[in-house]
């Protein structure tokens, strides 16, 4: 067998479903925000970023840089051990506590990625728990999905943001121990969980509540963490996970809650155990950018005027963008090829970059540039970003030129 | 239910068996490897380090750190977005090329730590193959084991090391796709594997093969390629995976191979595709230590003399160090609670860092201390430690003071 000629078939298919993804290699600029050099097939050429998840573009706050440098030149670049062995990093420690006092919590826990977190938290969880039910959105993530199949226990499925789908699932098993699994805003349409609604539903049932706020945290509630504790829902939420790798600007993940259900994650989840612990500098980045966002609030409304100001405007010129109550900004295509053609035109003609979503980021049929405005999105560049819009959806050569418009 | 006393109960269960793990929390001292400042219950503590995995220092490495504060300076901490989305960066990308060229393999692909590259690695690669049988050592670390779990595809576990164990296994399946995946050099016994024969076997059964070198990658070969390279066998490896958070000092994972391999597993495995990128300023770190140990001989010299002499004074003292042929030095102590004890008082009376090593990293009754000079552990550290050994070995309050030595 040549092993090689699997591997090519696999690419062959990829490319005929127009799924083959290219990655554009680009240079972020500190200081600059939200501007990047794109190493492009013709050389360096200045682009402006408009699908980041450095939301506040923390990655580049001045704090949050002399952290990582500070921390690097007093212990070095990393760990060097897991977190049993070696691992356990002063700066570590104190970002968990940091994370656990963010989310009002009795403890905290660091991973090597949102996903890793997920993935470890909600399957050592559930096994932990034993004959235990998971009850989870349709829409949630994959690395939930992922914590859930290594998990090895029974899920059920429930309608997005749905409670009247959810509460007969957890009515059909009410002596069963269960545990509903649900993000508080869902990246890709930028829509909100009815968290109280489904905590009203844990309690009647008795089911423990696991909470992705991924998207959420540092960019809602007073002092940055997230949905369930601007709406006052945080302390019925059994597990708060999150990253800090979006608003936060660094690398990693984790989950807060009890002090018993922490430290059984921490002494069971073999994705926990079995790896290096997060970088001192990395981990002292974070703390710096948890610290300043839980005082400052001048980022998240610069951010939300920013959303609110681009979608005013988008919605003015007619095109396809669907509504949302966050920071997100889907502009709706529905086709991968137009999806990509449409990316490729902006980045282009207009130095604008938004990486088409298609599947499996998205289901097929509603392929979307995923559109993240930033604290950093003025004015001008939000005109500039309509006119590119407009220009590339007016092409008579593309096929969807008219027709988002007309649908409208 | 009371979930918190599901959490409750698994930890006291830990206790009962003696494997409730406590985190040392460190602070390392940059420019003083291996030296490190304990926080302990009574305050800060100056200690020395003999269980870290940053073999060689790198993580403390000048150039290292400038590589990681100049990046951090110039583009931020973060990457701000999945491969897909925004965050492919320049210094990751150099990345890739970098450690495609130490492997001499086409193609490189970085992940956000050792352990899921091996997890999204494995999985990935056994599900395109499709009817794929792995074979894997039973001495495999628990992340390929959980790669092999994820892939869903079948595996026969194969004795440690053992080539005429491993060929019935082969022969017995002579249609179908394998995959033998095994360690270069395993971390816990310090042995190497028979690369050149399990290669050879691949060849006459026509499996692929893949090889776990993390403990290997900037430790052994000319340019600090690892075993295979150094044994000449590296064109024989399909796939070599590798980490950056152990010899070169940083965070992240890797896997290097073919064009069309590499370019499958970038386009599905999920744990590849829907995690934020490694940081810029890591990359850049990362390339810095590998570049140095690519030219540079003299910290791999000075790390095999420091094991050789260590193991060479341990033995002549008498102290039940298991032989081995790398920079491994595994001390036997056999029980759970004298493990942890002997590292306590090491730490305690010594100021020595030696954390214990228990199930389920290792099997249970093979517990022991396992140390790891690096190339800063010069004469005097070395002398320092026998001391502390000997006299901890000779406690008589110690039920197994005497016995380990009375066993030689």
């Amino acid at each position: 067998m040549i092993y090689d000629d699997v591997f090519a078939k696999a690419l062959t298919r990829l490319r005929d479903e127009q799924r083959y993804r290219i990655f554009i290699e680009i240079e972020r600029i500190a200081g600059r925000c939200p501007y990047a050099i794109w190493n492009s097939p013709r050389g360096p050429r200045e682009i402006v970023i408009w699908c980041s998840n450095d939301y506040l573009g923390m990655s580049q706050h001045p704090d949050v840089i002399s952290a990582m440098s500070e921390t690097a030149s007093r212990t070095g670049t990393g760990a060097g051990g897991t977190r049993n062995i070696a691992g356990t990093n002063s700066p570590l420690v104190e970002l968990e506590r940091e994370l656990a006092d963010l989310h009002s919590k009795a403890a905290g826990l660091v991973f090597t990625s949102g996903y890793v977190s997920n993935q470890a938290g909600i399957s050592t969880i559930a096994r932990l728990i034993g004959d235990c039910l998971i009850l989870s959105d349709e829409l949630n993530h994959n690395s939930i999905i992922e914590g859930i199949r290594q998990s090895g226990v029974d899920r059920k499925i429930g309608q997005h943001n749905d409670v009247a789908d959810l509460e007969p699932l957890l009515a059909a098993e009410p002596a069963r121990p269960k545990l509903i699994v649900f993000e508080s805003l869902y990246s890709m349409d930028g829509d909100l969980a009815p968290v109280g609604q489904i905590c009203d539903l844990a309690t009647r049932y008795g089911a423990m509540t696991y909470c992705d706020e991924v998207h959420a945290v540092g960019l809602y509630g007073a002092r940055g963490a997230g949905i369930a504790a601007r709406d006052g829902t945080i302390h019925r939420i059994d597990v708060i996970e999150g990253t800090l790798a979006k608003a936060f600007g660094c690398l990693g993940g984790y989950i807060a809650g009890s002090s018993n259900l922490i430290d059984a994650v921490r002494c069971y989840a073999p994705g926990f155990i079995f790896t290096t612990a997060l970088p001192p500098p990395l981990c002292s980045a974070a703390t710096a950018a948890i610290r300043h966002l839980k005082t400052s609030d001048q980022e998240r409304r610069l951010q939300q005027a920013s959303a609110a100001r681009l979608k005013q405007v988008m919605s003015a010129a007619r095109l396809p963008v669907m509504p949302t109550s966050t920071h997100i900004v889907p502009l709706m295509v529905c086709d991968a090829g137009l999806c990509k053609q449409a990316s490729d035109l902006l980045l282009r003609d207009h130095g604008i970059y938004i990486q088409p979503i298609n599947y499996p980021t998205v289901p097929k049929g509603t392929e979307r540039l995923r559109i993240t405005p930033t604290s950093f999105h003025g004015q001008a560049l939000i005109d500039q970003l309509l006119d590119a819009l407009i220009d590339v959806w007016r092409r008579p050569e593309l096929p969807f030129a008219r027709s988002p418009l007309a649908a409208e």
